[in-house]
């Protein structure tokens, strides 16, 4: 039998939702059917540390996105919370300005030298709106060479309007761009994480182009002086340069990931760790290349609220307090030597990423099967107590018991992939359909 | 002398501000030469009620924008902040999903019951966004008839690019579109309203209209059932008719100002009122065209967090427990009533606009001197311990005896600047410059 894993009401909400809200979540990577299509336990009433109690009162071990990367200290961490708390009762709005706004602006200015200037916003995908209307705003050039991933916004998913203009032909399966301008076509350009040669290329081809944004880092670490070549690329043809740092930020240095290469943007992009689970974003910047924020429209209302940069502030100084990447690295190469370990043991064929180990992952190298194994592995961890997917974004509140007690539920869900794989039975165990697979990324 | 106006700390961290943030403020009506150069508190420490302290210790009575709109039941409100701290102890965010936004969208549709499904963002901004991309799906024409004010985004700030390529070129003095990629050009054609003849031109002319977009009112009643016709259009020419209810909805009934006038559009956009003060907006539209939002990629992770949508329910609660917009009809016309007797009392040529009272304003009819009327008045009510501008955003926690001490206030204020007009004295007695004005509206 195993252990009885009743998550009912989780999934008749999940099922109500699906009919209310389009997609069912406002995130991709939050839909059930991302895990555990028909028993993924989908909604939460309490978290804490990597504990996530759901709504049928079980109580889970995250080792999966932690809340999609937006809480690195762990959930409802107490320092941040207390100092929320406080924003709350001194009032999260007014018609005046609140000040934290300025010592947020300051703190970071102060960890990113290079910039001189600070504009802020909620969430990522409007963040990187904002980086790139000042950063067209200052080249006086709207193409766009583009690598990596960077949200929902018009500008992005135009990298993948083909020539023609039928608009429900999308490039890439699984990030159409209906519903964006088609007068967008051609305005982006996409080029692969070190490949130097294709942005050269873009930049030989292409006049228009006046800005080049590039993840700093995802799970590759930058060849040859990569990061160098493309600012270098940058200036030659007088466009802005931007890192996003939204999902990389703080995890590997505390700050934007370019710190730790030694080399810095026109300007650079922060949500999601940096304020723990309360909406905040930040887009920093030279002050030359700021400044042209001053002559476009960039304003919206709940910008201007108390709590995220509360958060931030508090979110931001705890990380340092702690040494985040420091604590980081270490639970994640923890997790990555567990789970290379384990697999030798029972010989079962995966491959694990380490670059970085804050986002640790792995896969399973079973060509066909791997989806369906993806899926079986999260169902039986779950039994166990852990919400698992391939990656994980490790956090402060991860510590060595916790890491323990997952490993040794991974040995025995290994253990069963290991024979269920030689006996072709895991389509059989599966108790429900394979999970569906994300989007592709724009570029890998 | 008068009494001694001491903000010396709001004015320098302002100073400072506008060396590292551009425009030193997320938001254009809450910078301080909007309300009184070199002499506005600018920041504020606590806020509760109606109340405001700034940096100096200094209290204030809101009588102006109460948060640019985002708290209409006053600041710190109990009941609101109790549930929100309710929500940040048990964890705002987690790898699963909040079921408060489930239940949040169960009383968006209750209250909207032409309305099937919903999406849910953080900012009114990106919240028009996503509510553009769906009608552009749907539609599958990319043009875009607009009236009102919705925004900074690239969709909206097109309507201003020129025919040119002049990127400097802004058509609409302090509404530039620089930045705004030049291909949108002509994307968006602009209607005022209460202009039915504008539109109909608009949807003659060009065969790409597939969206149209409205606020459903701000200071002008729908005149020959203005609304209805342009659903009418909308229909014929198989446009997604979206109702912009940001600024207005819940204050002149519960829910959008559509639901007051007996025309429903295919979306309404809702956010700043709707949670109080805490980052969340709302996309409701037909279970039809809502569907369209599962063909494109709208996805972001502050959008799941469990403050907004909790903040949301129980202040929509509250509003419906308290009967909001009765109240503010009430303070309003209170207020708008108070003007007029004090102006007509001092012989002060001013003219009131109680449409709606919740949104209540009066302007100067002094021509060239208006602006540095404006500027005074703020100036000689900040000496009496209030915030005060044109426009009162009307808020629940304005109760009578504060309408009682305002209005002496406005009095004694009146009788200065008309003494002042009829000896010439208005910019003698400007400490400063005059304020500065705000962007003009796309269309009035």
């Amino acid at each position: 039998m195993g252990k009885k894993v009743s998550i009912k009401k989780g999934i008749a909400l999940w099922n109500k939702a699906k009919r209310l809200i389009p997609g069912g979540s406002q995130l991709l990577s939050k839909r059930a059917e991302m895990f555990l299509p028909g028993g993924w336990p989908a909604y939460y009433k309490k978290a804490k540390g990597i504990e996530i109690t759901d709504l049928d009162n079980r109580t889970h071990l995250d080792f999966s996105l932690m809340g999609v990367g937006a809480c690195a200290l762990g959930y409802a961490d107490d320092s941040v919370d207390r100092k929320v708390v406080e924003a709350v009762r001194r009032g999260s709005m007014s018609t005046l300005n609140c000040p934290e706004e300025v010592e947020l602006a300051t703190l970071l200015l102060k960890i990113h030298p290079w910039a001189g200037m600070c504009r802020f916003a909620r969430t990522g995908g409007e963040a990187m709106a904002i980086a790139i209307r000042i950063a067209r705003a200052k080249s006086v050039k709207d193409g766009v060479a583009v690598c990596g991933y960077h949200g929902w916004s018009d500008w992005y998913l135009s990298a993948n309007l083909g020539s023609t203009k039928a608009l429900d032909e999308h490039l890439l399966p699984g990030l159409a761009p209906v519903g964006v301008p088609r007068a967008l076509t051609g305005s982006v350009a996409a080029f692969s994480y070190n490949d130097l040669e294709a942005l050269k290329d873009i930049s030989a081809k292409r006049k228009d182009i006046g800005v080049i944004v590039v993840e700093t880092m995802r799970h590759e670490l930058p060849k040859k002086n990569f990061l160098h070549e493309v600012k270098r690329i940058a200036r030659r043809i007088g466009a802005v340069l931007i890192f996003d740092e939204i999902s990389i930020g703080w995890r590997v240095t505390l700050g934007g990931a370019h710190l730790a290469f030694g080399v810095s943007p026109d300007i650079a992009v922060f949500a999601k760790a940096m304020s723990n689970g309360y909406p905040m974003a930040a887009v920093i910047g030279t002050a030359s290349v700021m400044r042209s924020a001053e002559r476009s429209f960039i304003s919206s209302t709940y910008w201007t609220e108390r709590v995220g940069p509360v958060a931030a502030l508090e979110t931001i100084r705890k990380m340092r307090r702690v040494n985040l990447p420091a604590h980081l690295k270490r639970i994640g190469g923890m997790i990555a030597d567990g789970w290379e370990k384990r697999a030798a043991a029972h010989r079962l064929h995966i491959k694990v990423i380490r670059t970085p180990e804050a986002l640790v992952m792995f896969s399973f190298d079973y060509g066909g099967l791997n989806q369906a194994l993806n899926t079986l592995f999260t169902q039986e961890m779950l039994k166990r107590g852990f919400l698992a997917s391939l990656s994980v974004y490790v956090s402060y509140a991860h510590k060595k018991p916790h890491v323990d007690k997952y490993l040794a539920a991974v040995g025995a869900v290994f253990k069963l992939l290991a024979q269920a794989i030689r006996h072709g039975r895991v389509k059989k165990l599966l108790k429900g359909p394979v999970a569906h697979q994300g989007f592709k990324r724009l570029t890998k």
